[in-house]
């Protein structure tokens, strides 16, 4: 189950203190030009230490090719790649070893498993996401070509809306954000995501509805608590008559004017925007004393140490959009198959 | 794409007002005591003409089963099943059958397949649920014998949230639903849904974390746009100190005081009960004119005719338990994998 | 483990004497015409009573649609059909339920299940194969549109080598079968397939080769026993100057001058004439007394009932050509996700 | 496609001449001892370099893994592993860069992907199955725990079918093969396969027959081309009399008396000793002058250089033992889920 997709398909491998994570893309579609730089630029854009939101960790993340590329171009063979771990000194962990960190997986890994790297999180870490921004990286070099545009943006941190020019909404999360980390602790939020210039007729009845494949991409990632689509759990108030679509003809375009349903019907892509939303936690890790217990049973306290991100909502903004470009590109590529 | 699940599998045909819609469970477990009596009364609670809320048209749907059953006892071989449509008088639908109805599937199936079975929706139609019933009515026969329970409720009809005793909140809903019907129109609402006595370990790191899993089931069903899991969007406003579900021995056993998080930690479940949320749209069919276009893409004017549901919550209640059901009991399999 | 193929996907259920077999085809694509002389007209190649090779009983296997297809052509929804069992008289099978027979598969099923369906082989009867002729059925109407034909023809019966026309070939197999059967025993033997006209570029590495894909298919079917391709077992003596297909040009088409390889190179179509081998079994019911042992472990005499046939390879020749057309299609569908 | 296995899976990647083949090895059971030496020392078995069958080269592959084990025990977490290409000097190559080798996978390759790597081989060089062996040393190591073996043997180089001891079997081979490299050819033979301690109830019917399992992966290896069960092709001129397996009571255990079947009936594993033949062809770079095409379509002379093995046998030996190993381990996990 460390496989995402069906016909551009994504493995991934690694935990947070371990020699390296990595994957393999398979599924790629063979002559597109790799751009390295624009890769390694979407591995930036979720590393922590880019402003008052983040840690100051400076995790310099270096993704590197194995295969499937030669002279520059994909050859339609797998894409196995790794991120080696810089720097895993497992001595900084021992205060957890022995610890179910509350709200986080220590627990229900050492259930499941018997045994767990409790080494930062080992593979439930969010570390883990760092392959997600690579497979979603080639899938966007793909999609670029066929001009699906994916941009996701920070809604709302807690429960303050954003609002105002990007600047201006910059600002209210740092806000946020600072007064979350003075009291030691963290919140969540939603982030919100657009898919452009969406070809009609991607998805799959009935289980494999474009909507359900996004909402299942989303919920994989760590820390995310929801999902809805177009008007989504706020239209609820909405009756049939505020809420359906109505098509016209838009000089031979057959179009819809409103975008209620958020660019799907029925499971399958309208032709409109694709606009959903992804519900965050707050991260679990926070630097006051909660109550707990060990690997024994017995109840102790537990204080985290270091320094954590109060908010990932800046550095999910790029899984975000790895996990859709992904979606959508397997959508792609399925909906090649619907006809001879 | 017609088939659901990882182990425990059910795959589905059918339309409206073809000849049957039916299925084939596949991964069923052997040796299991097959009720009848209860699969047909679990497809009695999806009919309609239930109440208010429904349309009196009396679809006594009956079961079939073909194969995979053998002196009252599943044999581990593939379950095949129909249920017969009982009329399909294709007249009936001449109006739409060169019209795309708002906010249906009608548009969508047309430009992936460049064909559709217009009749009653074809295969968009949520009539294709009954077989999903079927299969949750059989995950739930395995899943009693292992103590856990899958109960769904309605939580909100419209922006109307429900409250006192089950009496007080079904008037309520009638109340709401009666002032829709009056004006000719729909309205969606929230079903919330418990999962009791789930055991430690369920959940398939990291991308088919049982969260995952349960959000692609819900959003798989038709008119589902959202789904979120514990606090959800409503607790977007929480801190991590206020949020992070502390762990406690309770007379050797490990808990949790508080259950934020849902049942479920790192994508696998805690033991505490799995707590959901599913949004449904108002059904698109409303009896008013509206604008839309027609095959040859002209813009016309649209009505529907006939009786129809303005509000599927209460037949929706059975098919989020169904389709939990199957998710679960395919996890509960594949835990069964994680050691020798 | 009941679906057969990746994107072209067959799903069977059924037991030979339960109520009906059928089987659902997802993935066909949309717009293909239907015609059900032809589907109707490959199942009776399959049914019994064909000649002096098989028994007189009488199947007339009634395929009924039940979905998938509107006004005769394919909608690109999943295909559900059903043949229903004739005639099911359990009584008839009462010598074999507490019996093991040599060589069947009732043991494994009940070690497997601690159940099973004991009358006629239940699921491991080879009346299984007739979901899988509806299925190639329709995989063949798709082929045709793309010329791709598919032929499969017995070569061998027992240890005869078949020679010269047809008619002096049947008249051989004949001869054989009639000596087998006046022993009240049974032979096996192989069956021949070739697929024309085949593009280049069908298949998938590395696990996912052609040559990979058919075997495992025709291994799938009752009976078979052993797959080679090309020269397959017979060409073990040659060296690889004498194998290698060289290259050549043909008026500006790429071709090989020799098809030892059976048109299959590094698991990929090249262009040049499909073929395999497929050697059956013999049949494992005889009518003699052979020594077996009981459910309860105690050793008993068994002598088989009724009418057999003593050689299946006429019924299987288009069970060979179902499979191989079910998964040529499937990589054909393929291959259209292998460029954007 | 580059995806092997349902529970038990391997995901490969890597070229003959890139930066590194590894791999993905995921629903590894969790807490296994890891015994490194092992793993090395199955992939020393398929080294080149072994004697007088194989060349020279010293290709001392490493492995190296990077995630999935903790403090020697696996997780059951995806274990990702790499083999870096020590010695990848493209320039060797250029005399194939744009020529089509005779029965290699050049020319599908181009044709499929528009692209190739030509260097080695790329994607379609036996390299490849390094990554099997290592999964296959994984999959061993949990079977050792079940008692189970797993053991490959030539049984024939060419027509000339080994017989005597090991040693005498040596020297045979040896034989054979001085005189095919005399001939600057190529000869290719069959190996034999024997798991022992095989548990009955492994298979899953009807697609999933172990068997099938079993043939796809064999058939997936590099120049298979044949596979077969029990007495396969050489006993199809047997009777039902003769080959049937009677069952007898060994002191209260079922068993078979002969084990004609290879100890698979109707799929699944009966209990006896699975024995099956895999047919290797010989390998196509022959160091002789051969006719072919360039990418440009023009017929021109090639004649390979360097050192190549002129039998791949016995190299191929631990390959096919992987193969297995991985397949009985996927069957021993799925078996799991046939009951709760």
């Amino acid at each position: 189950m460390n496989t995402f997709g069906n016909i551009f398909k994504l493995t991934t491998f690694g935990e947070s203190h371990g020699e390296a994570l990595g994957g393999v893309i398979d599924g790629m579609p063979s002559g597109i030009d790799v751009d390295m730089e624009f890769i390694q630029s979407e591995l930036h854009r979720r590393r922590p230490g880019q402003g008052v939101l983040t840690t100051a960790r400076n995790e310099a993340d270096k993704v590197e090719i194995l295969s499937g590329v030669f002279e520059g171009k994909t050859t339609g063979c797998p894409i196995g790649f790794i991120v080696r771990n810089a720097d895993h000194h497992s001595s900084d962990y021992t205060n957890i070893k022995d610890v179910f960190r509350p709200s986080h997986a220590d627990y229900t890994y050492q259930m499941k498993y018997g045994i767990r790297d409790y080494r930062g999180g080992g593979r439930a870490s969010a570390r883990e996401t760092l392959c997600r921004v690579v497979g979603g990286a080639f899938a966007k070099l793909v999609l670029q070509q066929k001009g699906i545009v994916i941009e996701a943006d920070i809604l709302q941190v807690g429960s303050h809306k954003l609002h105002g020019t990007k600047e201006e909404q910059q600002a209210q999360i740092e806000e946020v954000v600072k007064a979350v980390r003075a009291e030691n602790d963290s919140i969540g939020g939603i982030i919100g995501c657009t898919i452009k210039n969406c070809p009609v007729g991607l998805g799959e009845p009935v289980f494999g509805k474009l909507n359900a494949a996004l909402g299942a991409a989303m919920l994989s990632i760590n820390a995310v608590k929801g999902f809805d689509l177009g008007d989504g759990f706020e239209g609820v108030g909405l009756t049939g008559s505020q809420m359906n679509d109505e098509f016209y003809n838009d000089n031979g375009q057959i179009r819809m004017r409103t975008n209620h349903s958020g660019g799907i019907q029925g499971g399958i892509s309208n032709g409109e925007e694709i606009v959903f939303r992804v519900l965050f936690k707050p991260v679990p890790t926070i630097l006051r004393e909660q109550h707990t217990v060990n690997m024994a049973g017995k109840e102790v306290a537990f204080t985290a140490k270091g320094r954590h991100d109060p908010c990932v909502l800046t550095r999910a903004v790029p899984i975000v959009e790895a996990m859709a470009a992904m979606t959508i590109l397997d959508y792609v590529l399925l909906r090649q198959t619907n006809k001879l």
